[in-house]
């Protein structure tokens, strides 16, 4: 059967396929201000099932979540040189407020290091208060020139992890643990991405941090995002707050700290490393509906029928949802799920009935089978969990298969155009990572020779990650 | 033992009672800026909890979560004419973003209706549509010249509903459904509060609506308080923002919408309703920690014990803490968690290990005796749901304690001196009204001669709840 194409092919221009894949499956629209966004139930809904086993990864080191506030007096950004560098460009100002104009203003929060250690200084006496483990989930707002659904929006959605420590190692392992055993285990696990960890290099740290560690992914069509990222930020916000603490021999020492974040840009990856051109696929465990059982058509059987799975599904733990809207035509829901990128549809007509089969149609590997009906739910969570790792391996695939060795910055400046480039730090430096970005190329991340985070930036045998980014 | 007060009496100040309270048991501290919070982790924990609970049961209307931008063109809150009049005293405005001025302000959200019929204008296109119901958990900003924990904050967490409808019957059985089902049913079951659920007078209506349901409940000083309330908005923002829909028989219609919203501020109820002089008590079934296992001494044996107690009563389902911190003196710990309101202490020493006892101390009913520690698994289920109804009929019985019929607006007025009043409304009336609000006193709601929700403000028999209020 030839389909009418539902959204621009990838092919003929991604931008705007991605645009288009969004507002059609429902999941996001632009928002009146610019750069501001709406998250509609179907986008929501994947971020509430992010939020949910993220929150457990987070609490499972001993993080406990609380909240500060959105408005922090703008002279608490000023105290760390580096940091108000850094965001002073992207702050949204509150000057007038209850009718009056302030005396000082107020910034919305761009992130909260500032206003965390002004209350980290006041909790934390002694060594017996650390480490002192705290996440928020908030919105954050930084003004964003060239807004992406998604990806880039004046405000967002996230959670920021802010600890403290009593040493410099303690505080790097952590950050270290969090890359790892939060974000990177989600990303592998859940959202089915495959990722290179590594460090940022000095001219692409958070700033006021003395180290950033990321994950990078790549996008379908070759270039890479930065999912999360985790930075190291040394003493310098615990100097500008005087964030202190007594330790067992009596010294007042200031603390060391991390700080974390992880955003509702992950949904814009989700939809540009597994979507293709019919939609979005979502990966299984993640998917807030994993099976919609549709009714082709309205009589009374079919309706009995598909609910009758639908039970039987639910019973064996599948996320289903039964799609008995008869007064739509089939083939719109049909191109709908598919849009949406449910992982799978198990259709049901009157011929079926009678046949006691369904049709099952596994939206990831694009498979579409008749099964027996009394079948489906010994069948199902294995189909799940096959089509779980198929989506990891084909984004492991992509990276690998468009990827290149380079050996001059010439040759990394040219596979950057599709893919990634592997390139040694040692041939590259500062001087090349400045020659890239001219050429709209940087530097994502440095990986030790073994594959590993490195320890320092001049590590020998480091490689250079170089591609185009979102 | 005679034990130094660790807050002040309730009797002598109670205002300063809560403030102590709230701080030392470590719920939350004063941001700064002015009315804005710092939600520590305890207290937070608290929030999650509720936020679960209630989260589920409005999920179970058919209600989705969504999120709408924080940040909303000023222009939008004017098409609104009492909206804005409501609101425009206690608007944020951003005027500066990016480094310049914005050619129009943005306010920061103080509630959503505004933008979301922005956008349930575009979502709605015929009955099919309809209803059309959805969640946001978020935070909003309303400038506030008396601030006070959790009760009155500048920026402050809740849920906002918004739902539109074919009829105004529809939405009106909806915003009752949500207020009993949701609403009604979370305050009782789990925040084991009494409330008195009502119709607020029409000059106590949100700003907008055409009628706002209230749910009531007194706190430990006789003052009452705004729990959560459900308006019905009519057609008025459909009308500000064209929000309309294509009828069955063809005919464009304006939808008729509800809003309701709960937010942070019952946590401050929580510790006016439950609180004593010795800190919070909280509702075993909203505990993040319902008990918490103690070991006095730091033997060996003792810590193998309570890890051991608390392993068993995991089983069964009780959400346990295990306090080993034996640097910390025991009378300390004790008190420390007395302040918390964890429901159930379980004591353990080495004398109790040797007779395989423990002390049970039940915060609530504020009981301490020895008990079999192979027993406490088999006991504690049973003892939570006990002290669980304690605190609701302890609930209870302040408000019918505390409430006098009254029969003229002087004796009204003092009955509210230290509880509520009940009057006739036909006695009272708008002008009777406004006498007691020149004394401090408020009407919190409207019940029918039955008990129930009126239907209308003048319905025959409508009694005036009156009171001072937070």
């Amino acid at each position: 059967m030839a389909k009418a194409p539902v959204l621009t092919p990838r092919a003929d221009d991604f931008p705007r396929w991605y645009q288009e894949l969004i507002t059609k499956a429902e999941l996001a629209d632009n928002g009146p201000v610019r750069g501001t966004m709406v998250i509609r139930p179907y986008g929501y809904g994947l971020w509430e099932r992010m939020q949910q086993d993220m929150d457990a990864r987070i609490k499972s080191t001993g993080t406990q979540n609380a909240y500060f506030p959105l408005l922090i007096p703008e002279s608490y950004l000023t105290k760390e040189a580096e940091h108000v560098e850094g965001f002073a460009p992207e702050l949204a100002v509150v000057t007038h407020a209850g009718g009056k104009e302030l005396e000082e203003p107020v910034v919305v929060r761009p992130t909260s290091e500032t206003i965390v250690n002004e209350y980290f200084a006041k909790w934390v006496r002694s060594y017996r208060d650390l480490p002192l483990l705290i996440n928020q989930w908030a919105n954050v707002v930084r003004w964003e020139l060239r807004p992406r659904l998604f990806l880039r929006t004046t405000e967002f959605l996230w959670q920021e992890g802010h600890t403290a420590h009593a040493t410099c190692e303690e505080a790097r392992a952590f950050a270290a643990r969090v890359q790892s055993e939060v974000y990177g285990a989600f990303l592998r696990d859940v959202l089915a991405m495959d990722f290179v960890s590594g460090r940022k290099t000095a001219g692409e740290r958070f700033a006021g941090a003395i180290n950033t560690l990321t994950l990078e992914s790549m996008m379908g069509d070759g270039k890479a995002l930065q999912m999360v990222t985790s930075h190291e930020l040394g003493q310098n916000f615990a100097q500008a707050f005087r964030t202190r603490f007594l330790t067992q021999d009596g010294r007042q020492e200031y603390v060391w700290q991390t700080s974390w974040g992880s955003t509702t840009r992950m949904i814009g990856a989700l939809v540009m490393t597994h979507g293709d051109d019919d939609g979005l696929r979502v990966p299984p465990r993640l998917a807030p509906v994993q099976a919609v059982v549709l009714a082709v058509k309205g009589d009374e059987g079919v309706l009995a029928g598909v609910r009758a799975i639908g039970d039987r599904l639910r019973e064996v733990g599948v996320r289903v949802h039964v799609d008995d809207r008869t007064d739509v035509p089939f083939g719109r829901r049909a191109v709908d799920w598919e849009l949406k990128g449910v992982p799978v549809r198990i259709e049901v007509g009157p011929r079926d009935l009678e046949r006691g089969t369904a049709v099952l149609v596994r939206r990831i590997p694009g498979t579409k089978e008749p099964v027996a009906a009394g079948a489906l739910s010994a069948l199902l969570p294995g189909v799940l969990e096959d089509d779980q790792a198929l989506l990891l391996e084909q984004s492991r695939r992509r990276r690998e298969d468009h990827t290149v060795e380079a050996t001059t910055i010439e040759e990394a400046a040219e596979a950057a155009a599709g893919g990634w480039a592997r390139i040694p730090w040692a041939t590259l430096g500062p001087e090349g990572e400045a020659r890239l970005a001219e050429r709209g190329v940087t530097v994502r991340c440095l990986v030790a020779a073994d594959g590993s985070v490195p320890e320092t930036e001049d590590q020998r045998g480091n490689v250079a990650v170089v591609a185009r980014a979102y």
